[in-house]
């Protein structure tokens, strides 16, 4: 993956310089996938207040969120060329139709951008409206470009 | 281990809120891989400019060291009580002498906001010196607390 497609990936150029960089293909998907897991953990945190399995508290929702953001930022530069073998549940297609999971990347970002921004108004109906969202095209990827 | 122990790991009261929760022991133990994992792809990237093996970047050094100093914010708190046993590196030591892991703790967050503070500032000598430190607090940790 050349640097010009990650800058197409991640769609950003201030998130680009801080990209990852990686020795091995199995360096690349364990990044991957514990930026995931980081993710994961304190976006369940947001959706648990969002849907009100646990009250919400705007202050923890922004810190939530703001970990949230930078994560994912992050995690897409680590779906290099090469590291679709191994320990992986990427789909080849990841690889294969560039220009779709370049599409499914942006909207991730594009999602989670505008939950961080909500995140900071501690609106709780704006931001269930963007959790929501962030679901959605979490979901849309990884049914897509997960096995 | 509860919220008054954290604070006192943590040791910086500001890094509280964001602390990450845990349904399971293991999702700690995963949290805290993938976190180290994290860390030390950026940091590897600003020990490769610091001992000269690549090209010393100063705005690539300050982003990399940006997310060394937030993931590393967030990776103790999951060194939570009963999550010692399982897929997991960590000593026995880390929950039987809380004092001396906490000591660690604070010696390593010390070490990164000092590097952080520097990492603005573009100086090459003053950045070789706090990821020298950095390296130290790292390593002493590790001979102590992990297998």
């Amino acid at each position: 993956m050349t640097r010009l497609l990650i800058a197409a990936l991640v769609g950003l150029a201030t998130a680009l310089p801080a990209a990852a960089q990686f020795q091995k293909p199995e360096d690349a998907i364990k990044y991957r996938q514990s930026a995931m897991a980081i993710q994961s953990n304190h976006l369940g945190r947001v959706f648990a207040m969002a849907n009100g399995r646990v009250p919400f508290d705007a202050k923890v929702a922004a810190e939530q969120i703001e970990i949230v953001a930078m994560i994912n930022r992050l995690q897409f530069a680590a779906f290099v060329e090469g590291s679709d073998k191994g320990n992986t549940k990427a789909k080849p297609e990841i690889w294969t139709d560039k220009d779709k999971f370049a599409a499914a990347v942006s909207k991730s970002q594009e999602d989670v951008t505008k939950l961080a921004a909500v995140g900071k108004s501690g609106n709780v109906d704006q931001i269930k409206a963007a959790v929501g969202a962030v679901a959605g095209s979490c979901k849309g990827c990884h049914d897509v470009f997960r096995n």
